[in-house]
């Protein structure tokens, strides 16, 4: 028997009426939590305490393969993505059932990064125990210490959401991104990638991250009335690009798992290859459009959408004009990087799903058929 | 102006009622047409004369990066595992469109196999070029000849699958599978982990996919009334492990582009989640289940579905009575490898496209929104 070490507030819903909505409010806090003792007070350095013994290993990695289920898998594109960038690290990301039972590629040169929020899925725990008996390094991101998975790691780095209770997760998601972020600029800096004035900027604009959310929260009430325009739905897609496409597919996840809406996740430019042939005028798309590098392909297709009569709930950066013209709703988030975009864009996405459960009468924080951990295969 | 060589019969849909429908029906000549001149007439060898300069570049292969959109990023997959299996090289497979736009790693020693049909696939094409400046070998595998991707590639094998005019890709998928396999063994081999018996063995496999495709094609009748009891569902869900997720990528991508139905594929473990939440007794679930080796694993996903009331229609190895007794449906294919089993089970997933359009009366062969080949961005 293990004791465990929660304070009431912790496992209380507070003021909010269900346990995912404390969550979603709770991620400013979350996330500092995460960078808490991580990030030199002036910004000017990441420890990462966990994997500092293995920092060789992962700075000469040939190969970062992640592993993880649901949620945490949309971390770990989010993670191929930062590492690829800053890192210059190929990635493999694997759904973990796949990758365990495929008889996978794996050299004592690769690092296999774990990620789950429980440290108990029994398929991401069973692919890094065969991966570790082939001599890779095994690290793993999880938020429950001492559960089965970090027992079963060299190294690892706890997300420190603290305790999640509603099943579809939220702010272990944004923890989870917050610590490949850290570890991806961390790795990009240590291999020299990352120039020391953009290294700094962008741990800058990691620790704004905390506030950019809590003006996203303050718009609550508006993007309650966007769910209810779409809570009838049947079906919806969400598409992104670049570092917003595991966002788009969270999203989608989100709505799934808490709505029984079916909502599928595309990179955007997926869609003229088939998902295009589901739009009219009872499709709501939902499309991650702040400002980055894709920003003019994603306004395009925003216009594919439209010239078809679907309906589109873009997430824009704040003061966007061209987009507001052209979507039948904007959701404003603060400007950032686009590498720190997904931290912000998937809170909206949170809360359309939150309210269009809600508003559908759902069971938001224990949906039908889904479990918070999933230890059996 | 260029003149296209093409027969009457080529481009006429004979007694066939679209076009879709004569393709699917074309496969066993199509797959034919694939190898012929390929493999040995005694099935000992292959011969891909197309490759056969830069294999050495290809068994050196520190990485294969695969380049696609819609099908032929699901044939990518399927290509993903038979190289892994079989030629014990990493793969990754990347959205084309998302491959170019993010600064990706590419070395000299990466081959990249760039997979289009039409061979005019505008974001794969880009694709190509960008990875080709930076030294990489760059293979094409494409069904027109003289197209722009293979103009721009170091070498490739075309799949001589003949003119596709149905939008929904049913022949040109299986012969990138075929070339796919074909490609696939012959590295096994020529890197020497494929023994010389099981070469043979699946080569001798391969060639009999044509004469198993046409026992399948004979049960048309049986898989249209199983069209017939799910024509009015709105959603659909296809299940499958290992080898058989791309095809159920592939069998949820031909639903929604000829029949605007919104399905989805999923590989079987994931499922548990976030997928489950929708499933109910309105929820047709398609689920690949032929004899290999996550066969029980398999089956218990097909229990779980049924515990929520799902409707399963599942597509089992000949004489399976296990599934028999608890799935509502199923429709045989014959015993094979499990590496060849993708080129038979996505046929029944096709006629039960092709029959729900129809029934719903939808222009199957011009869906709407969608184009042959996606020749913009």
């Amino acid at each position: 028997i293990q004791k465990v070490d929660l304070t009431i507030d912790e496992i209380d819903k507070g003021s909010f009426e269900h346990f995912m909505l404390k969550e979603i409010y709770e991620q400013p806090i979350s996330i500092e939590d995460t960078f808490r003792g991580r990030i030199a007070m002036d910004h000017s350095k990441i420890f990462l305490g966990g994997i500092s013994d293995v920092l060789p290993q992962l700075s000469q990695a040939r190969r970062i393969i992640i592993a993880a289920c649901g949620t945490s898998w949309h971390a770990g594109i989010v993670g191929e993505y930062l590492f690829e960038e800053f890192a210059r690290i190929p990635v493999e990301v694997e759904y973990a059932s796949e990758f365990r039972y495929r008889n996978p590629i794996i050299n004592e040169d690769d690092v296999i990064i774990a990620i789950s929020q429980s440290g108990e899925t029994a398929d991401t725990l069973a692919a890094i125990k065969m991966a570790k008996e082939q001599g890779a390094t095994i690290l793993g991101i999880c938020n429950v210490a001492g559960s089965s998975i970090p027992r079963e790691t060299h190294a690892g780095v706890y997300t420190h959401a603290g305790v999640e209770i509603g099943v579809a997760s939220t702010k272990a998601f944004t923890s989870q991104v917050t610590v490949l972020t850290m570890m991806a600029l961390l790795l990009g800096k240590t291999k020299g990638h990352l120039k020391d004035s953009v290294y700094k900027e962008l741990i800058n604009e990691l620790t704004q991250v905390p506030d950019k959310i809590r003006a996203i929260l303050k718009a609550e009430a508006d993007i309650e009335q966007i769910a209810d325009t779409y809570k009838d739905a049947n079906n919806a897609l969400y598409l992104g690009r670049g570092f917003l496409f595991p966002v788009a597919l969270e999203g989608a996840l989100k709505l799934k798992e808490i709505s029984y809406i079916h909502a599928e996740g595309y990179p955007a430019a997926e869609m003229k290859h088939g998902p295009i042939a589901l739009i009219d005028e009872n499709m709501p798309v939902f499309v991650l459009a702040t400002k980055d590098k894709s920003y003019e392909k994603i306004v395009s297709n925003i216009q594919e959408v439209k010239a078809r009569n679907g309906k589109v709930i873009a997430i824009v950066t704040e003061g966007d004009e061209v987009i507001r013209k052209m979507a039948d709703h904007v959701i404003e988030v603060p400007d950032c990087h686009e590498a720190i975009a997904p931290l912000l864009t998937c809170v909206p996405l949170q809360f359309i799903s939150y309210h269009i459960a809600v508003m559908r009468g759902c069971n938001v924080d224990q949906p039908r058929n889904l479990a918070k951990s999933v230890t059996v295969e």
